[in-house]
C-alpha cells in the first residue's frame, strides 16, 4: 500500500525491454543515435507539429533548463506558490537562470489565473529595480491533482502573449491530465499558447526520462549548450530516448496514465462514502487529497499504508495525499479502501 | 570497427539484468532505496574505508559537483590543459562553481606534475586580484591514455597538503587504470592523498552511472544540496545504484576493464609492426595513440573503421586515437590490425 | 519640497571636504591607504569591539555581499516581504549568492518576528528538496519607517542562534534608528546577536559610501574575494574611506540623522492635526507614512512637492511616504505643512 | 617617486570641483539626474554618433558588465593571456557571465592578432562540448603599454564580423592611447568595428568613474538590469556623471593623458642612455617597461622609488614597470632619472 508518490514504483516492462534492446551494438554518442532521431520524429507526430525535443533525466532538470532558456538572469517567473519549481527543487530554477526571481502566487486548487498574475505585475514595473517579468509556469496536473482545462490554458496563453511573457508547462503528470481531460497533446500545449513543455515520463512508467519540448525553433536556441554545461547530456543518450520511444509506442503512456487515474477514481469514490472523510479537491488525475479522521489514518499507517500528510491535523482530521501509478497494485487500493471504511 | 570512444557501446548484460530486477515493487525515492544503501556499503569495502558516495548520471556532473563542493566561486582549479574538465565539458566546472578559474597546465602525456603547478602558483599570490588556489584535478587515465602511478599520485597528494589544496581525481577510466597498474583502489586514491574521486562506470559497461566518492565526511558536507539543486538527484535513484552494484559484483568492473585493456594491448603490439606506424604514448589502459600513414588511415576509414584524428596530418602521417571497450568485438580488432598491416 | 527619498540630496560639506583633502598625493591602492586603515580603527571604537569592516559604494552591494558571505547557493534567507533585498534590488541577493532563496514573510510595520520565521521553517525541513535555512535579514529602519528595539533585536538574535541561522541587519538608515532609539551602536548590533551589518551612510549625507561590518573575523573570511570578484573593490578606495571617516568624525552622522528625524517629527506632528489625515505607522526615524485626502495630495503635487504614493487611493485617501534627510530644507517642511493644512 | 600605478594618485582639481558643485540641491536618483543626461549627450558628440553610455565605478565592473551583456553563460571570450580580465580581476568575467570561458592567447607586446584567434577557434568547433565563441576583448593600452593602431583594430573588427564575434575594448587607458596615436575616438572604436568600450577615467584623473559605451542600442539591451543586479547602479549617480562630465570638458582628459605620456617619454628617453638598461617595449602611452641592472634597482628602491617588478631577475637585470599619471610630479621623474643614471 504505497501511495506516497508515483515515483515509488519501478518501470513498465515495455520500457525495460526497450532499454535492453537499445544496448546492442555501437551507436554515435551524445544524442546522435538512431533512437534519439526516431524519438524526435515521433514527438512531432504526437504533437501534430515540428517540435524541438531534448531528453533529460529528471523533472528538475527539465523545468530548470526550460526556464533558463527563456528567462534572463534578471527576469521573473510567475507560478503558483506551491508549484514544484517554487518549493520542491531546492531553488534549482534560481541556479540555472543565474538568479532570476521565482514569484509564487496564490490560487485555488494550486492553479493560478491570469488575473492573479496581472494583479502582481505592477510590483515589477519600476524599471531595473525589480526583475523583468519573463515567464509564466503552470503545472499540469497541479500540486493538488487538479487539471487546467484547454480553455484555461488558452486564456493564460493569450494573457502571456499580451504581456510579452513566455508560457511554460511543467508536465510531470501531463499524461494523467491528458487522459483526464480527453484532449489532444496539441490542444493542451502549443495550440493554447504554451511555448515549452516539460514532458514527464518518469512518474508514469519510465525509469528516468523527461523531455523538454519547444514548439518554436528560435526559442530553443541555446538549450543544447545549457544541457551540456549542466551535465545533463548523457553520452549514451540512447537509453533515455529508448525509454521515451517505448513510452510513446502503442499508446503505452496513455494506458498507464488511464490505469493510474482509474485507481485514483476508485479511491475517491470509496473514500467519499467513509464517515468523516471529505475530498478536498476534485480528482482529475492520479492524486487524491482527502481529509480523514486521525484514527483512520493511524489504523492505515499501522497496517503499512504509505502516504504523506499534506496539512497537519485539525479538528481531529488530517489532509492526506494519495498517489496512484502505472504499477500500483489493484489489491493495494482494495486493501486501503477496506481499512479506511472500517468503523 | 568502432574505436571512436568507449561510450559508443551499450551496457553489460549483468548491468541490464540488474536494472530489470531493480524495477520490481515500490521503494523509497531519492536515494533512500535498498540498492543505494547496499552500494554505499559495498564501496566502503572496496576502498577499505568508510566512504561518502553519491551516484550521478554523467561524468560532467560528477566532476563539476565534486569540484564545486571543494572550490569556492573565487577559487582556482589546476589541471592539465587538455583535461576533460578544461576542454570537453562546455565550461561546466565554471558554471557549477559559479565562476571559479580552471587553469590549464602543460605536461607530458597529458599528465601534470606538482613542479608545474608550483611554478604557476606565484601568479595566484597577489591576494584578491587573482582566484585563490583551491583544487588540483588529475585524470586517471589521462586524455592520452597514460596512467598516474601510485607514487606519482602520492607525490601530488603531498604537494596538495603542503599548499592547502584539495586533490580531485577524474576517474572516468579509473577501472582501466587500476587494472593496468595492478594496484588497489585505496592505494590509488585516499592512501595517496586524493580527497574526492569521480568514479566512472559508464565508459566501462554501465548505461549511465558515475559515483562521486569523498573519503572524508566533512568535505562532502554540501554535496547533496548541490546535486539536488542541479537536477542530478533522480527520484528513482535505485536504477543508478543498481547499475553500480552490479558493476562491483563478482569483479565485473575489473573483468570488463581487463578485456578493454587487453584489446588495446593487442592493437598496440600489432600496430608497432606496421611500417610507418609509431605509437605516440605508452599504452597503459584502453586507449592507443598512434601515428599512421595517411594512406593507411584512408583505407581503414573506407572499410568502415571509426576513430578520431587527434592531430592533423603532418609529414604524411596523422595521430589517431583508438579506444577499446568492454564490448568491442575481438573481430573488430583483428580486422583493424589486418587492414592496417596491408602494404 | 523633495521628500521622495533621502538619496535625493547631495552630500554633507564635511564629507565633500574630506574627499577633496584625501585626493592629495599618492597612496597605496585597493584599500591599503591611510584613510582605510584609520576607518577600520574608528569603527572598532564606535562599536566597542574589533570589527572587520569593508567599504563599498552601494547598499545593494553591501547587502548582497554580506548575504553571499554567510549564505550558501543552496541556502534560504528570511526577511520581511517588503524588505529592500526582496523587492528593490532586482534580485541581487539571488545573483550574489548564486541562487539562494529569499523568503519574504509578512509582519506589522514591515518588521518580522521570530515567531513568523519559526512558523515557516517547517517548509524548509525536508532535506535537500528545499533550501537550507541560513540567514535572517532585518531592516533598520524598516521599509515603513519603524525601528526594531534593542530588545526585539536581541530576541531575534537568540532565535537565530537557537536555529543555527546568521543574523544580518540592513542598516541603510542605521543612524536614524540609533538616534531615534537613543541606544549605542553595540547594543543594537553584536550585543543583540547581529552577525553582520550593512552600515549605510549614503542616505544620511555621504556621496556614495556604505560599509559591511562583520563582528567576527571568521564569518568575514571570504568577503574580500567576493568584493573584488563583483567589481566592488575600488582602486582609489581612499575616497570611500575618507567619506566614512568624515561621517564618523565629531558625531557628524548622529547630527545629520538627528536633523532628519527632527524634521520628520515636525511633519508628523503637524499632519496629525490636518483634517482627514492619519499617520499609518509610528514615526521612529526620518520617514512619515500618512494617509492624506486625495485633494490635499493633488494640491501638494501641484505646488511642486515630490513624494511617493505607497498605496493606491482608497476611500478618497492615499497612503504616501515622506522622507526627510540631512539636507532637506527646513523651509520645505514648513511649506509642505502649510499647504497640507489649508482647508 | 611613486610609479607603481596610475591609480596611486588622487584626482584632478577640476574633477573634485565638479563633485562639490554637483552636491547642491536635490536631484532624481539612479541616473535620472541632469549630470547624467548631459554626459550622455557629450559622449555622443565626442564619439560622433549616438552612443548608449552607462557610468560605473570600477574598471572590473565596466569590463565584466560589458562582457556579460554580449556573451552567454556558455560562451567563450578571447583575449591576451596577460589581459586584465584574464589575470587581475579574480575571474570577475566568469562571475558576471555565469561561467563563460575566458581564453587567454599569446601575442607580442600583450597584443593579440586575428590570426592567433583564428588558430584557436577549431578547438571551439565541436558543438556543445566547448563554449561558443562569442567575444574578442582587446586592451588599449595593452598590459605592456603598447597601443593597437586604428588599422590593427579595424582588422580585428573585420575578423570579428566574419566570425560572428563581438569586439570589446578594455579602454582603462583609452585616453593615453588616443593621445599617443593622434586618432579620433570614433576612429579607434566603432569606425573600426568595436561594439562596446570600457571607457576609463579613474587612472587618468577621476576619483572613481568609468563608462560602458555601446555603439548600438540593441546590443545594450540588458545592460541596465545587469548593472542594477550587481549593485553598480548608484543612487546618487550624479557624482559619477559629474566626474565624467568634467573629465570631458575643455579637453581635460586629453591634457592629463598628454601629460602622463610626456613624462613616460622623458623616462624612456633618459633610461635608454643608462648603461645596462634596455627598453623592453615601445613606449606608446604612459607605461615604461625597462630592464635595469639589479644594483640600479636596489639604489632606486633605497631612495624611495615605488614600482613593480614585471619579471624576476635574470642575468643581473630585472624587467620593471614604471607608470606615470596625470599627477606624477615632474620632480619625481627627474629624481628617478638622475638616480638611475648614476654610475
Amino acid at each position: 500500500m504505497n501511495f506516497s508518490s508515483d515515483n515509488a514504483y519501478g518501470a513498465c516492462p515495455e520500457i525495460l525491454e526497450a532499454i535492453v534492446r537499445s544496448a546492442e551494438g555501437s551507436q554515435p554518442s551524445y544524442g546522435e543515435d538512431d533512437f534519439s532521431k526516431r524519438l524526435r520524429a515521433r514527438l512531432s507526430e504526437i504533437f501534430e507539429r515540428q517540435v524541438h525535443a531534448f531528453p533529460v533525466i529528471t523533472g528538475t532538470a527539465a523545468n530548470s533548463l526550460a526556464l533558463a532558456t527563456l528567462c534572463p538572469p534578471h527576469g521573473a517567473i510567475f507560478c503558483h506558490e506551491e508549484a514544484h519549481i517554487a518549493t520542491d527543487e531546492c531553488a534549482a530554477p534560481e541556479f540555472f537562470t543565474h538568479g532570476a526571481k521565482v514569484v509564487g502566487i496564490a490560487g485555488e486548487g494550486a492553479k493560478i489565473t491570469s488575473d492573479a498574475i496581472a494583479a502582481t505585475l505592477p510590483n515589477f514595473s519600476r524599471g531595473v529595480h525589480s526583475p523583468r517579468p519573463s515567464v509564466v509556469s503552470i503545472t499540469q496536473l497541479s500540486e493538488l491533482g487538479t487539471a487546467y482545462s484547454g480553455q484555461e490554458i488558452a486564456r493564460m496563453g493569450e494573457f502571456c502573449r499580451s504581456r510579452d511573457l513566455y508560457l511554460h508547462m511543467d508536465g510531470a503528470r501531463f499524461a494523467n491530465a491528458l487522459v483526464g481531460l480527453r484532449a489532444s497533446p496539441a490542444a493542451l500545449t502549443w495550440q493554447a499558447g504554451v511555448d515549452v513543455l516539460s514532458f514527464g515520463a518518469t512518474k508514469n512508467g519510465a525509469l528516468g526520462a523527461e523531455c523538454v519540448i519547444f514548439f518554436d525553433a528560435e526559442k530553443a536556441a541555446d538549450f543544447e549548450y545549457r544541457r551540456k554545461k549542466s551535465g545533463h547530456l548523457l553520452s549514451k543518450m540512447r537509453f533515455v530516448s529508448a525509454q521515451l520511444e517505448a513510452y510513446l509506442t502503442d499508446d503505452l503512456w496513455l494506458r498507464t496514465a488511464a490505469r493510474a487515474n482509474s485507481l485514483a477514481g476508485d479511491l475517491a469514490r470509496a473514500l467519499e462514502r467513509v464517515p468523516g472523510a471529505k475530498l478536498a479537491y476534485p480528482v482529475q488525475g492520479n492524486q487524491v487529497f482527502v481529509h480523514l479522521p486521525d484514527a483512520t489514518i493511524a489504523r492505515l499507517r499501522a497496517a503499512g499504508a504509505k502516504f504523506y500528510d499534506w496539512q497537519t491535523s485539525h479538528d481531529g482530521r488530517t489532509l492526506i495525499r494519495l498517489v496512484t501509478s502505472f504499477a500500483t497494485p489493484q489489491s493495494a487500493v482494495q486493501q486501503f479502501i477496506e481499512l479506511a471504511g472500517r468503523a
